[in-house]
Protein backbone atom coordinates (compact mmCIF):
# COMPACT_ATOMS: atom_id res chain seq x y z
CA UNK A 1 0.00 0.00 0.00
CA UNK A 2 1.46 3.38 -0.72
CA UNK A 3 1.45 5.97 1.53
CA UNK A 4 -1.79 8.53 2.14
CA UNK A 5 0.30 10.58 4.13
CA UNK A 6 2.47 13.07 2.98
CA UNK A 7 4.98 14.57 4.76
CA UNK A 8 3.78 17.98 5.58
CA UNK A 9 0.37 16.21 7.16
CA UNK A 10 3.03 14.27 9.87
CA UNK A 11 5.04 17.01 10.35
CA UNK A 12 1.36 18.77 11.41
CA UNK A 13 0.12 15.99 13.47
CA UNK A 14 3.77 15.91 15.57
CA UNK A 15 3.97 19.66 15.86
CA UNK A 16 0.36 18.71 18.00
CA UNK A 17 1.96 16.58 20.32
CA UNK A 18 3.59 19.87 21.80
CA UNK A 19 1.48 22.58 22.97
CA UNK A 20 3.45 25.54 20.92
CA UNK A 21 2.21 23.19 18.14
CA UNK A 22 -1.53 23.15 19.44
CA UNK A 23 -1.58 27.19 20.03
CA UNK A 24 -0.03 28.08 16.36
CA UNK A 25 -2.59 25.91 14.83
CA UNK A 26 -5.79 25.56 16.88
CA UNK A 27 -5.96 22.30 16.77
CA UNK A 28 -5.45 18.65 18.68
CA UNK A 29 -5.28 15.29 18.38
CA UNK A 30 -7.86 12.87 19.28
CA UNK A 31 -7.00 8.82 19.08
CA UNK A 32 -9.05 5.77 19.48
CA UNK A 33 -12.21 4.43 18.08
CA UNK A 34 -14.24 5.96 21.37
CA UNK A 35 -12.44 9.06 22.15
CA UNK A 36 -12.66 9.75 18.00
CA UNK A 37 -16.57 9.06 18.09
CA UNK A 38 -17.09 10.77 21.39
CA UNK A 39 -16.04 13.91 19.98
CA UNK A 40 -17.85 13.57 16.40
CA UNK A 41 -20.50 13.35 18.57
CA UNK A 42 -20.12 16.59 20.20
CA UNK A 43 -19.91 20.31 19.07
CA UNK A 44 -16.13 20.21 18.23
CA UNK A 45 -15.17 20.82 14.54
CA UNK A 46 -13.00 17.88 12.84
CA UNK A 47 -10.51 19.03 10.60
CA UNK A 48 -9.40 15.54 9.55
CA UNK A 49 -9.57 12.12 10.54
CA UNK A 50 -7.31 9.13 9.45
CA UNK A 51 -8.10 5.62 10.12
CA UNK A 52 -7.32 2.32 9.10
CA UNK A 53 -11.27 1.32 9.01
CA UNK A 54 -13.98 3.39 7.25
CA UNK A 55 -16.35 3.21 10.66
CA UNK A 56 -16.88 7.26 10.84
CA UNK A 57 -19.99 9.16 9.46
CA UNK A 58 -18.30 12.14 7.85
CA UNK A 59 -17.69 14.04 5.08
CA UNK A 60 -15.40 12.33 2.75
CA UNK A 61 -13.08 14.89 2.08
CA UNK A 62 -12.02 14.93 6.01
CA UNK A 63 -11.01 11.24 6.05
CA UNK A 64 -8.14 9.04 4.55
CA UNK A 65 -7.55 5.52 5.37
CA UNK A 66 -4.36 4.47 6.45
CA UNK A 67 -2.46 1.23 7.07
CA UNK A 68 -1.71 -0.01 10.00
CA UNK A 69 2.01 0.95 9.78
CA UNK A 70 1.33 4.50 8.80
CA UNK A 71 -1.42 4.86 11.62
CA UNK A 72 1.48 3.77 14.29
CA UNK A 73 3.94 6.25 12.29
CA UNK A 74 1.33 9.41 13.07
CA UNK A 75 0.02 8.42 17.29
CA UNK A 76 1.68 8.81 19.96
CA UNK A 77 0.53 6.04 22.08
CA UNK A 78 2.04 2.42 22.05
CA UNK A 79 -0.84 0.64 21.19
CA UNK A 80 -2.73 2.73 18.83
CA UNK A 81 -6.24 1.85 18.09
CA UNK A 82 -7.67 2.32 14.74
CA UNK A 83 -7.92 6.17 14.46
CA UNK A 84 -6.35 9.14 14.81
CA UNK A 85 -8.57 12.46 14.40
CA UNK A 86 -7.54 16.15 14.36
CA UNK A 87 -10.13 18.53 16.14
CA UNK A 88 -10.55 22.19 16.05
CA UNK A 89 -9.57 23.99 19.59
CA UNK A 90 -12.61 25.64 20.30
CA UNK A 91 -12.46 29.32 22.22
CA UNK A 92 -13.00 29.41 25.46
CA UNK A 93 -16.61 29.87 26.72
CA UNK A 94 -16.63 31.92 30.02
CA UNK A 95 -17.35 30.37 32.86
CA UNK A 96 -20.76 29.48 34.59
CA UNK A 97 -21.93 31.27 38.24
CA UNK A 98 -24.55 28.90 39.32
CA UNK A 99 -23.61 25.61 41.08
CA UNK A 100 -20.16 24.33 42.16
CA UNK A 101 -17.04 24.77 39.80
CA UNK A 102 -13.43 22.89 40.34
CA UNK A 103 -10.29 25.13 40.38
CA UNK A 104 -7.24 23.26 39.80
CA UNK A 105 -3.54 25.28 40.62
CA UNK A 106 -0.59 23.50 38.95
CA UNK A 107 -1.65 20.17 38.34
CA UNK A 108 0.93 18.69 35.93
CA UNK A 109 0.38 15.11 35.25
CA UNK A 110 -1.98 14.46 32.21
CA UNK A 111 -3.40 11.19 33.61
CA UNK A 112 -4.60 13.25 36.46
CA UNK A 113 -6.11 16.50 34.69
CA UNK A 114 -7.90 13.56 32.11
CA UNK A 115 -9.26 11.86 35.45
CA UNK A 116 -10.44 14.59 37.15
CA UNK A 117 -12.29 15.94 33.90
CA UNK A 118 -14.08 12.74 34.15
CA UNK A 119 -14.55 13.10 37.47
CA UNK A 120 -16.11 16.52 36.69
CA UNK A 121 -18.73 14.80 33.77
CA UNK A 122 -19.55 12.32 36.50
CA UNK A 123 -20.23 14.50 39.23
CA UNK A 124 -22.56 16.77 36.60
CA UNK A 125 -19.83 20.06 37.47
CA UNK A 126 -19.91 21.94 33.77
CA UNK A 127 -17.07 24.39 34.75
CA UNK A 128 -13.14 23.65 35.11
CA UNK A 129 -11.02 26.56 35.93
CA UNK A 130 -7.15 25.94 35.70
CA UNK A 131 -4.58 28.36 36.55
CA UNK A 132 -2.37 28.76 34.03
CA UNK A 133 0.21 27.07 35.78
CA UNK A 134 -2.00 23.49 34.99
CA UNK A 135 -1.42 21.50 32.27
CA UNK A 136 -2.86 21.84 29.03
CA UNK A 137 -6.27 20.03 28.50
CA UNK A 138 -5.50 19.51 24.73
CA UNK A 139 -2.27 17.72 26.18
CA UNK A 140 -2.46 14.17 23.78
CA UNK A 141 -2.21 12.02 26.79
CA UNK A 142 -5.01 14.35 28.53
CA UNK A 143 -7.14 13.99 25.78
CA UNK A 144 -6.90 10.13 26.32
CA UNK A 145 -7.50 9.93 29.64
CA UNK A 146 -10.50 12.19 29.64
CA UNK A 147 -12.30 9.21 27.77
CA UNK A 148 -14.64 11.93 26.05
CA UNK A 149 -15.66 13.50 28.80
CA UNK A 150 -13.50 16.77 27.47
CA UNK A 151 -16.44 17.26 25.01
CA UNK A 152 -19.02 18.15 27.92
CA UNK A 153 -17.10 19.91 30.85
CA UNK A 154 -15.94 23.55 30.09
CA UNK A 155 -11.95 23.95 30.78
CA UNK A 156 -11.17 27.07 31.28
CA UNK A 157 -7.07 28.48 31.88
CA UNK A 158 -6.62 31.73 33.45
CA UNK A 159 -5.49 33.63 36.52
CA UNK A 160 -6.49 32.03 39.55
CA UNK A 161 -5.19 34.21 41.79
CA UNK A 162 -7.70 37.11 40.09
CA UNK A 163 -10.43 34.49 39.43
CA UNK A 164 -10.63 33.45 43.05
CA UNK A 165 -10.44 37.16 44.32
CA UNK A 166 -13.28 37.93 41.77
CA UNK A 167 -15.81 34.85 43.17
CA UNK A 168 -18.38 35.94 45.76
CA UNK A 169 -19.28 32.35 46.68
CA UNK A 170 -16.93 30.53 48.99
CA UNK A 171 -13.55 29.09 48.13
CA UNK A 172 -12.88 25.28 49.58
CA UNK A 173 -10.21 23.86 49.70
CA UNK A 174 -8.16 20.27 50.50
CA UNK A 175 -5.71 20.76 53.28
CA UNK A 176 -3.97 17.88 55.38
CA UNK A 177 -5.98 20.21 58.78
CA UNK A 178 -9.22 21.33 58.30
CA UNK A 179 -12.92 20.91 58.92
CA UNK A 180 -13.61 17.32 59.10
CA UNK A 181 -15.18 16.55 55.36
CA UNK A 182 -17.87 13.90 56.39
CA UNK A 183 -18.79 15.70 59.14
CA UNK A 184 -19.51 19.49 57.39
CA UNK A 185 -22.28 21.17 55.29
CA UNK A 186 -21.56 21.73 52.34
CA UNK A 187 -23.32 24.38 49.79
CA UNK A 188 -24.59 23.23 46.43
CA UNK A 189 -22.89 26.81 45.32
CA UNK A 190 -19.15 27.61 45.61
CA UNK A 191 -15.20 26.74 43.99
CA UNK A 192 -13.08 24.02 45.46
CA UNK A 193 -9.15 23.95 45.01
CA UNK A 194 -7.41 21.35 44.48
CA UNK A 195 -3.65 21.64 44.59
CA UNK A 196 -0.65 20.50 42.76
CA UNK A 197 0.43 16.67 43.23
CA UNK A 198 3.74 17.14 44.89
CA UNK A 199 3.01 20.48 46.98
CA UNK A 200 -0.53 20.79 47.02
CA UNK A 201 -2.08 24.25 47.03
CA UNK A 202 0.24 27.04 46.51
CA UNK A 203 0.07 29.56 49.83
CA UNK A 204 -0.91 32.27 47.25
CA UNK A 205 -3.81 30.48 46.88
CA UNK A 206 -4.26 29.17 50.13
CA UNK A 207 -4.84 32.74 51.04
CA UNK A 208 -8.02 32.61 48.81
CA UNK A 209 -9.63 29.74 50.38
CA UNK A 210 -12.26 30.57 53.19
CA UNK A 211 -12.88 26.65 53.80
CA UNK A 212 -10.11 24.58 54.35
CA UNK A 213 -11.46 20.97 54.11
CA UNK A 214 -9.04 17.69 55.09
CA UNK A 215 -9.94 14.12 54.23
CA UNK A 216 -9.65 12.38 57.88
CA UNK A 217 -7.02 9.59 57.82
CA UNK A 218 -7.74 5.95 59.08
CA UNK A 219 -5.99 2.93 60.45
CA UNK A 220 -3.34 2.58 62.89
CA UNK A 221 -0.51 4.11 61.67
CA UNK A 222 -0.93 7.74 59.95
CA UNK A 223 2.35 7.54 57.86
CA UNK A 224 0.37 8.65 54.44
CA UNK A 225 1.42 11.74 53.63
CA UNK A 226 -0.93 12.32 50.88
CA UNK A 227 -3.62 10.78 48.42
CA UNK A 228 -3.18 11.48 44.62
CA UNK A 229 -4.91 14.48 43.73
CA UNK A 230 -7.32 12.92 41.17
CA UNK A 231 -8.58 10.31 43.97
CA UNK A 232 -8.91 13.34 46.73
CA UNK A 233 -11.11 15.37 44.07
CA UNK A 234 -12.90 12.07 43.43
CA UNK A 235 -13.31 11.58 47.53
CA UNK A 236 -14.25 15.99 47.49
CA UNK A 237 -16.53 15.66 44.95
CA UNK A 238 -18.43 12.48 46.41
CA UNK A 239 -18.91 14.54 49.60
CA UNK A 240 -20.37 17.29 47.79
CA UNK A 241 -23.45 15.94 45.60
CA UNK A 242 -24.17 12.89 47.74
CA UNK A 243 -25.60 15.25 49.92
CA UNK A 244 -27.98 17.11 47.14
CA UNK A 245 -29.77 13.61 46.57
CA UNK A 246 -32.76 13.10 48.88
CA UNK A 247 -32.31 9.57 50.67
CA UNK A 248 -35.36 6.85 49.52
CA UNK B 1 34.68 9.99 38.21
CA UNK B 2 35.08 6.34 36.97
CA UNK B 3 32.24 4.05 37.31
CA UNK B 4 31.69 2.57 40.06
CA UNK B 5 28.75 0.41 38.50
CA UNK B 6 29.98 -3.08 37.44
CA UNK B 7 28.48 -4.47 33.73
CA UNK B 8 26.86 -7.02 36.43
CA UNK B 9 25.16 -5.00 38.43
CA UNK B 10 23.69 -2.82 35.79
CA UNK B 11 22.57 -6.21 34.09
CA UNK B 12 20.50 -6.71 37.45
CA UNK B 13 19.02 -3.98 37.50
CA UNK B 14 17.91 -3.80 34.05
CA UNK B 15 16.29 -7.52 34.03
CA UNK B 16 14.36 -6.02 37.72
CA UNK B 17 12.57 -3.98 35.16
CA UNK B 18 10.52 -6.78 33.96
CA UNK B 19 8.88 -9.37 36.17
CA UNK B 20 10.60 -12.10 34.97
CA UNK B 21 13.90 -10.97 36.46
CA UNK B 22 11.86 -9.98 39.99
CA UNK B 23 10.67 -13.31 40.05
CA UNK B 24 14.00 -15.03 39.77
CA UNK B 25 15.87 -12.72 42.03
CA UNK B 26 13.21 -12.30 44.24
CA UNK B 27 14.46 -8.34 44.30
CA UNK B 28 12.77 -5.02 43.24
CA UNK B 29 13.94 -1.81 42.88
CA UNK B 30 12.56 2.00 44.48
CA UNK B 31 13.28 4.46 43.53
CA UNK B 32 14.12 8.54 44.43
CA UNK B 33 14.80 9.87 48.50
CA UNK B 34 10.98 9.79 49.48
CA UNK B 35 10.02 6.23 48.38
CA UNK B 36 14.00 4.75 49.74
CA UNK B 37 13.29 6.30 52.77
CA UNK B 38 10.43 4.81 53.15
CA UNK B 39 11.34 1.38 52.93
CA UNK B 40 14.12 1.52 55.00
CA UNK B 41 12.21 2.84 57.80
CA UNK B 42 9.81 -0.32 56.84
CA UNK B 43 10.50 -4.53 57.40
CA UNK B 44 11.63 -4.57 53.92
CA UNK B 45 15.71 -5.82 53.99
CA UNK B 46 17.75 -3.78 51.63
CA UNK B 47 20.13 -5.66 49.05
CA UNK B 48 22.09 -2.40 48.03
CA UNK B 49 21.68 0.97 47.38
CA UNK B 50 23.02 3.38 44.38
CA UNK B 51 22.70 7.27 45.69
CA UNK B 52 24.77 10.14 44.03
CA UNK B 53 24.49 11.56 47.67
CA UNK B 54 25.43 9.45 50.72
CA UNK B 55 21.88 10.43 52.74
CA UNK B 56 21.08 7.41 54.20
CA UNK B 57 21.92 6.21 57.32
CA UNK B 58 22.56 2.26 55.45
CA UNK B 59 25.75 -0.21 56.56
CA UNK B 60 28.49 1.03 53.92
CA UNK B 61 28.57 -2.58 52.01
CA UNK B 62 25.37 -2.03 51.30
CA UNK B 63 25.17 1.40 49.46
CA UNK B 64 27.82 2.55 46.40
CA UNK B 65 28.16 6.68 45.41
CA UNK B 66 27.57 7.21 41.96
CA UNK B 67 27.75 9.82 39.48
CA UNK B 68 24.32 11.74 37.99
CA UNK B 69 25.35 9.92 34.61
CA UNK B 70 25.26 6.60 36.17
CA UNK B 71 22.00 6.91 38.28
CA UNK B 72 20.48 8.18 34.96
CA UNK B 73 21.65 4.83 33.32
CA UNK B 74 20.28 2.63 35.57
CA UNK B 75 17.23 4.52 36.45
CA UNK B 76 13.55 3.77 34.49
CA UNK B 77 12.62 7.79 35.36
CA UNK B 78 12.89 10.70 33.26
CA UNK B 79 14.62 12.58 35.51
CA UNK B 80 15.58 10.23 38.83
CA UNK B 81 15.80 11.92 41.93
CA UNK B 82 18.80 11.01 44.33
CA UNK B 83 19.02 7.29 44.54
CA UNK B 84 17.78 3.96 43.15
CA UNK B 85 17.66 1.13 45.86
CA UNK B 86 17.24 -3.01 45.38
CA UNK B 87 15.10 -4.28 48.44
CA UNK B 88 14.26 -8.18 48.50
CA UNK B 89 10.44 -9.29 47.85
CA UNK B 90 9.35 -10.58 51.16
CA UNK B 91 7.21 -14.20 51.40
CA UNK B 92 3.50 -13.12 51.32
CA UNK B 93 1.82 -13.08 54.25
CA UNK B 94 -1.99 -14.64 54.50
CA UNK B 95 -4.64 -12.79 54.23
CA UNK B 96 -6.03 -10.56 57.53
CA UNK B 97 -9.13 -12.18 58.05
CA UNK B 98 -11.09 -9.01 59.77
CA UNK B 99 -11.89 -5.57 58.38
CA UNK B 100 -12.38 -4.45 54.51
CA UNK B 101 -10.57 -5.94 52.33
CA UNK B 102 -9.96 -4.91 48.76
CA UNK B 103 -9.65 -7.16 45.49
CA UNK B 104 -8.68 -6.41 42.62
CA UNK B 105 -9.78 -8.07 39.27
CA UNK B 106 -7.43 -7.74 36.40
CA UNK B 107 -5.92 -3.83 37.42
CA UNK B 108 -3.41 -3.43 34.18
CA UNK B 109 -2.52 0.07 34.80
CA UNK B 110 1.00 0.38 37.38
CA UNK B 111 -0.70 3.86 38.03
CA UNK B 112 -3.83 2.60 39.13
CA UNK B 113 -2.57 -0.28 41.40
CA UNK B 114 0.09 2.06 43.13
CA UNK B 115 -2.45 4.73 43.67
CA UNK B 116 -4.81 2.12 45.00
CA UNK B 117 -2.35 0.90 47.21
CA UNK B 118 -1.87 4.29 48.70
CA UNK B 119 -5.62 5.12 48.74
CA UNK B 120 -5.67 0.92 51.22
CA UNK B 121 -2.79 2.78 53.13
CA UNK B 122 -5.22 6.25 53.97
CA UNK B 123 -8.09 4.28 55.16
CA UNK B 124 -6.61 1.45 57.02
CA UNK B 125 -7.28 -1.36 54.65
CA UNK B 126 -4.61 -3.89 55.65
CA UNK B 127 -5.13 -6.11 52.78
CA UNK B 128 -5.40 -5.71 49.20
CA UNK B 129 -5.75 -9.46 47.56
CA UNK B 130 -5.26 -9.37 43.51
CA UNK B 131 -6.41 -11.53 40.61
CA UNK B 132 -3.47 -13.11 39.15
CA UNK B 133 -4.11 -11.36 36.02
CA UNK B 134 -2.93 -7.74 38.17
CA UNK B 135 -0.23 -5.94 37.38
CA UNK B 136 2.71 -6.94 39.80
CA UNK B 137 2.81 -4.30 42.98
CA UNK B 138 6.97 -4.96 42.83
CA UNK B 139 6.56 -3.00 39.26
CA UNK B 140 9.05 0.11 39.33
CA UNK B 141 5.78 2.17 38.68
CA UNK B 142 3.67 0.98 41.02
CA UNK B 143 6.28 1.16 43.71
CA UNK B 144 6.53 4.35 42.64
CA UNK B 145 3.11 5.52 42.88
CA UNK B 146 2.58 4.15 45.77
CA UNK B 147 4.48 7.14 47.52
CA UNK B 148 5.69 4.52 50.48
CA UNK B 149 2.58 2.87 51.40
CA UNK B 150 3.15 -0.85 49.66
CA UNK B 151 5.68 -1.03 52.82
CA UNK B 152 1.73 -0.31 54.92
CA UNK B 153 -0.44 -2.42 52.90
CA UNK B 154 -0.41 -6.38 52.56
CA UNK B 155 -0.43 -7.25 48.87
CA UNK B 156 -1.47 -10.78 48.18
CA UNK B 157 -1.67 -12.55 44.56
CA UNK B 158 -4.19 -15.33 44.32
CA UNK B 159 -6.79 -16.78 42.47
CA UNK B 160 -9.57 -14.12 42.92
CA UNK B 161 -12.62 -16.91 42.28
CA UNK B 162 -11.62 -19.24 45.00
CA UNK B 163 -10.21 -16.90 47.80
CA UNK B 164 -14.42 -14.98 46.97
CA UNK B 165 -15.58 -18.84 47.51
CA UNK B 166 -13.78 -19.62 50.40
CA UNK B 167 -14.76 -16.45 52.33
CA UNK B 168 -17.94 -15.85 54.65
CA UNK B 169 -18.27 -12.67 54.54
CA UNK B 170 -20.38 -10.14 52.30
CA UNK B 171 -18.49 -9.12 49.01
CA UNK B 172 -19.67 -6.09 47.01
CA UNK B 173 -18.58 -4.78 43.73
CA UNK B 174 -19.41 -1.65 41.69
CA UNK B 175 -21.44 -1.96 38.73
CA UNK B 176 -23.60 0.44 36.43
CA UNK B 177 -26.44 -1.00 38.30
CA UNK B 178 -27.22 -1.69 41.85
CA UNK B 179 -27.68 -0.30 45.43
CA UNK B 180 -27.06 3.45 45.35
CA UNK B 181 -23.66 3.13 47.54
CA UNK B 182 -24.83 6.65 48.97
CA UNK B 183 -28.01 5.40 50.92
CA UNK B 184 -27.16 1.82 51.57
CA UNK B 185 -26.22 0.09 55.05
CA UNK B 186 -22.68 -0.58 55.03
CA UNK B 187 -21.06 -3.17 57.30
CA UNK B 188 -17.22 -2.68 58.72
CA UNK B 189 -16.02 -6.15 57.19
CA UNK B 190 -16.22 -7.30 54.18
CA UNK B 191 -14.51 -7.64 50.84
CA UNK B 192 -14.85 -5.03 48.41
CA UNK B 193 -14.06 -6.40 44.52
CA UNK B 194 -12.92 -3.87 41.82
CA UNK B 195 -12.87 -4.65 38.12
CA UNK B 196 -10.74 -3.84 34.94
CA UNK B 197 -10.38 -0.72 33.42
CA UNK B 198 -11.76 -1.72 30.41
CA UNK B 199 -14.02 -4.47 31.62
CA UNK B 200 -14.83 -3.60 34.89
CA UNK B 201 -15.71 -6.84 36.81
CA UNK B 202 -15.21 -10.21 35.19
CA UNK B 203 -18.64 -12.13 34.68
CA UNK B 204 -16.84 -15.17 36.65
CA UNK B 205 -16.30 -12.83 39.29
CA UNK B 206 -19.05 -11.03 38.68
CA UNK B 207 -20.84 -14.35 40.27
CA UNK B 208 -19.20 -14.48 43.56
CA UNK B 209 -20.27 -10.25 44.60
CA UNK B 210 -23.68 -10.67 46.36
CA UNK B 211 -23.84 -6.81 46.79
CA UNK B 212 -23.68 -4.85 44.15
CA UNK B 213 -23.23 -1.10 44.38
CA UNK B 214 -23.30 1.69 42.28
CA UNK B 215 -21.75 5.27 42.60
CA UNK B 216 -24.93 7.46 41.52
CA UNK B 217 -24.20 9.68 38.40
CA UNK B 218 -25.10 13.68 38.29
CA UNK B 219 -25.98 16.19 36.15
CA UNK B 220 -27.96 16.57 32.86
CA UNK B 221 -26.16 14.85 30.56
CA UNK B 222 -25.25 11.33 31.43
CA UNK B 223 -23.00 9.98 29.01
CA UNK B 224 -19.71 8.70 30.75
CA UNK B 225 -19.62 5.12 31.24
CA UNK B 226 -17.16 4.78 33.83
CA UNK B 227 -15.11 6.33 36.79
CA UNK B 228 -11.46 5.49 36.19
CA UNK B 229 -11.27 2.69 38.83
CA UNK B 230 -9.02 4.33 41.08
CA UNK B 231 -11.32 7.28 41.71
CA UNK B 232 -14.16 4.22 42.53
CA UNK B 233 -11.96 3.20 44.88
CA UNK B 234 -11.42 6.35 46.38
CA UNK B 235 -15.26 6.69 46.10
CA UNK B 236 -15.95 3.44 47.68
CA UNK B 237 -13.24 3.37 50.57
CA UNK B 238 -14.52 6.78 51.56
CA UNK B 239 -18.59 5.78 51.20
CA UNK B 240 -17.37 2.60 54.14
CA UNK B 241 -15.07 4.48 56.05
CA UNK B 242 -16.94 7.54 56.49
CA UNK B 243 -19.70 5.48 58.14
CA UNK B 244 -17.41 3.98 61.19
CA UNK B 245 -16.72 7.39 62.18
CA UNK B 246 -19.14 8.88 65.14
CA UNK B 247 -20.15 12.79 64.28
CA UNK B 248 -19.03 15.31 66.80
Amino acid sequence: MNSMLSKNQIKLIKSLEQKKGRVQNALFIVEGIKGVSEFLKSNYKLRHVYTTQLIFNVPIDLVSEISEAELKKISALKNPNTALAIFEIPEEKTSEEEGLIVALDAIRDPGNLGTIIRLCDWYGIKTLVCGNNTVDCYNTKVVQATMGSLTRVNVQYLDLEAYLDSKKTEVFGTFLAGENIYHTDLPTNGVIVLGNEANGISEAIATKVNRKLTIPQFGEIKATESLNVANATAIVLSEFKRRTIIEK
